[in-house]
């Protein structure tokens, strides 16, 4: 490597008011977030950002991360395929399944079983040893992914490196470099070797630079070769967007947006121009016979995914989907795993209908959607719109959400865009899993209120999906020390406060022993016969009826 | 007047790229915001932000907006009640209905009847003529209102009155004043004069000061005035937590948060420290004469809502949801209109249950709902947290959000979070009217989207809810002039555009007349006889079926 990024350009430290801890089991070291509260209780959050937040660890991104799973034990290919879905379905649990098990709290067992029946994916290409495991199905947590990566237009390889480092930091599960400007091969090298999360790529934006941009200059042995560069440096997942049929192209000549996915928009252009089917799907076995030598993961893009509300759930985006149904049967057949990529631009009663589909088309493998945008008329504010779209999706079953920042539709986002894509992310993957009723989610919750409501300031901010800000706007308006202890806050002022209210209500009923229901009517009973006729002096109205509150 | 307020602190002009026109119909004149486009068309968009946004308006701050309402006919008075539901019941269509009709685009009798029904409301104080009437309730667009206001802490008068200028400058449907600091009378009077929008208050908070902040000081006769104080000022529409009974209060003790609504708990403490019903429970009828007098609104307070994701739903929210059941009969036995105020804190699988509820045990009154927050995890990003409940619980029929901003739970907003907070609650009501098929709805997203596929970047701007922050972002990476009509974008770069791509796309199914799937089958399979052998040489593998496509 050369030197176009030193340490100290990446983020490192802990969060603020967390620690680094590891769940040792065996060999496999799980990380963890410990939030330190201050009455002595914590709470230990899965932990995405590697080394970094170690405040122990030696970060060194000329020599990159430790290569970890080296080390760790590789079962025998099954049937050609050294992969998770070969091993899973052998009955093997590999440690990869271990890690992922303790790093969810779940049984290995399930793990192993959604991997085998292909409801789940395990990125983790042989050949990136740095990376901690991670699982990608409707079973688990959902993920986020972070799109970086630099453009002809815009930045350099250490920014993209940050990037990388901060979109971890913030609670990014893996991420994607979508470089499509200079130095490709070795922003993507420095991202490999110093990412602790899975890294996609969408291989067609690298085989376009080397044919200076020209789509119609692309042949099959020139997209292998460049799959193959990618897959040696590591690669985990890889977009492709083998359902983009010349057939499919035309449907959507009538759209508002007609094809908004660029390397949909690619193949189409391919296709084309050379009035044939996409090389993409011609060779689709020659690329799952590589996929399954690294273990890589096909995320099978949706090329033909709607831009616009006008052009949601329409014949050309279901079409793909069809393709993709039986693109995904293909590469199972070679024991490859699969997760397919979903739109996009849906409004909300449009939305469950693509979990549905993609479920029946696809064998529910995991899907990984691009939002989706609940409308189209808020750009500088689509991370928003987006996410409205995703936490349903979620809701419904998606298993990985595509992040968008507020640049989405205008620029690329900059570090600042994607902390605010990846924290908007989190909160929509965390709501789905609130919603689905996911083991464990509502203790962050419960731990954030309860702090909330006994006026632990220092501790609400630590266990905020952003500490530092919460804090920043707190201080905004009461940015004196004493008050992040105070029985207060600047809505309601010193003299009065609801919370304290409560805790009064909280008191009154434990000293008159007030647990349930029928304890009031009990209570009130007894009291509104010594009390009948001052009320009846006081108001002109007495208690309704004792068993209105059972009603 | 004095003088703490001048017009150089307020906000006017129009907002980029749109102008002001009105609908004339009769002596009504409905203002409406045109958003002229480079291609010659337009679009005439709902509009809240009154004569500010009116580049020929003469604003005077302390003059106050223009009576208008004043000069409009007012029927007499139906069985004592001088309210647009009394008209409504009475077969009478209004003004204001006539106004509202030619402002929503719908049928003025669709209006009277809804609000005859009391699905629908129209907050307009007879004592507030500034204001341009609009409703709230299912059938029509989904509404959103502000919170301004200063408190013991923060703020002067002419921060708040802008706060209103620029709240509905950006599209807030009502503004609720919430001071609770100094100046509360004076605040709300320059808020009022200079108001084109309904205003909302919670009177409590201003008797609660007029008793130095000790609930337990509170009364029937002190309240009361200060609702008739309130009342004269113009104040469209009132919260009153009359639901929180002293039987519910004991139900708040075992919750995570107990009591968080301000409201609700000055009324517990008051209960609690006389151990009495609540006064404004025992003197509800009373109320209802003086509402019936201006044709104030009530927004029945839901003092008992859940502050975090463990509270929802629960026994205390649902009692109190009961017996604002019973107020809504009550109300509208005296003619008075009605709305009820909703949560707080929900997890996504519970929103829709507190909507049917609602409609349930309050004779469809119209909803008007605070988020709900979807996670309790986000301190500073809760105007998402929400904007994701709030767009949701919209789609089930609530008629109107209450914004969140960022400092929502960490201090008061400032200019900024108001505006933030009111385009993430349009986003959310938006894409509601989307969902649920509003007439006119998507004809914004569809121009937007169009701008955005023919490279109109001035127009995609122009059309979004938020044209400053757009062009902003785009002119971060791309600022030079020439830009805003360049046919790439930062994300792609010149040398490939996947919108370019779409437009030749495009060309080509126009050029050979492929219109439908069939039309796509038949060219490929006339062209495949002619290059069957071509296809057989080029790859190793053929079309798919023909009737794919169709399965």
């Amino acid at each position: 490597m050369g030197t176009p990024v030193s340490t100290s350009q990446v983020t490192t430290g802990p969060i603020e008011g967390s620690t680094k801890r590891y769940l040792e089991i065996d060999h496999l070291r799980i990380p963890q977030r410990r939030v330190n509260l201050t009455n002595g209780e914590y709470l230990d959050l899965y932990d995405t950002s590697g080394p970094y937040t170690d405040a122990t660890a030696v970060i060194d991104v000329e020599a990159g991360l430790a290569p970890t799973r080296d080390s760790w034990s590789k079962p025998d290919a099954v049937g050609g395929a050294s992969t998770q879905l070969a091993w899973a379905r052998a009955g093997l649990i590999t440690d990869e399944m271990r890690f992922i098990a303790a790093r969810e709290g779940v049984d290995p067992e399930l793990v192993r079983s959604e991997v085998a029946i292909g409801r789940a994916v395990i990125p983790a290409n042989h050949r990136h040893p740095e990376c901690e495991p991670m699982i990608i199905g409707k079973a688990f947590a959902v993920k986020v992914n972070a799109n970086i990566g630099n453009s002809a237009v815009t930045s350099s390889i250490a920014e993209e490196v940050e990037k990388m480092v901060w979109a971890t930091r913030w609670g990014a599960d893996t991420i994607m470099d979508l470089s499509t400007g200079k130095d490709i091969h070795q922003t993507r090298e420095w991202i490999m070797r110093n990412s602790p999360v899975p890294v996609g790529t969408v291989p067609i934006y690298q085989a376009l630079e080397k044919v200076n941009g020209d789509p119609t200059r692309l042949t099959w042995e020139l997209y292998r070769d460049t799959v193959i560069e990618q897959a040696e440096q590591g690669v985990d997942y890889m977009t492709v967007h083998a359902g983009v049929l010349l057939r499919y192209v035309p449907l959507t000549a009538r759209r508002v947006t007609g094809i908004v996915s660029r390397g949909g928009s690619i193949m189409a252009a391919w296709c084309l121009a050379h009035h044939e089917e996409s090389f993409l799907y011609t060779h689709f076995d020659e690329l799952c016979e590589i996929f399954a030598r690294y273990d890589i993961t096909f995320s099978l893009g949706d090329g033909l995914r709607p831009g616009s509300i006008a052009d949601a759930n329409d014949e050309a985006q279901f079409a793909e989907l069809r393709t993709l149904g039986e693109l995904t049967k293909i590469a199972k057949s070679h024991g490859v795993q699969v997760m397919i990529e979903g739109p996009g631009h849906v409004p909300m009663h449009k939305i469950a209908e693509n979990v549905r589909l993609e479920e029946e088309l696809c064998e529910e493998a995991p899907f990984y959607t691009l939002g989706p945008l609940a409308t189209d008329i808020a750009p500088a504010y689509d991370h928003i719109t987006s996410a409205i779209g995703a936490a349903m999706i979620a809701q419904a079953g998606t298993a990985m959400l595509c992040y968008v920042t507020p640049k989405e539709h205008l620029g690329l986002p900059n570090r600042d865009d994607v902390k605010v894509g990846v924290i908007t992310y989190k909160i929509a993957a965390h709501s789905a899993d609130l919603a689905k009723g996911h083991p464990g989610a509502q203790d962050r919750d419960n731990a954030l209120s309860k702090a909330r409501f006994e006026f632990r300031w220092t501790d609400q901010f630590n266990l905020a999906l952003d500490p530092d800000t919460a804090r920043e706007y707190h201080d905004e308006t009461m940015p004196a020390e004493p008050a992040k202890t105070a029985h207060f806050c600047s809505m309601c002022g010193p003299k009065f406060c609801s919370m304290r209210i409560s805790a009064d209500v909280r008191t009154y009923a434990e000293e008159n022993n007030l647990v349930t229901a029928e304890d009031i009517d009990r209570k009130i009973a007894q009291e509104m016969a010594a009390k009948s006729q001052e009320f009846i002096d006081a108001g002109n109205r007495v208690y309704l009826p004792l068993d209105a509150v059972k009603a």
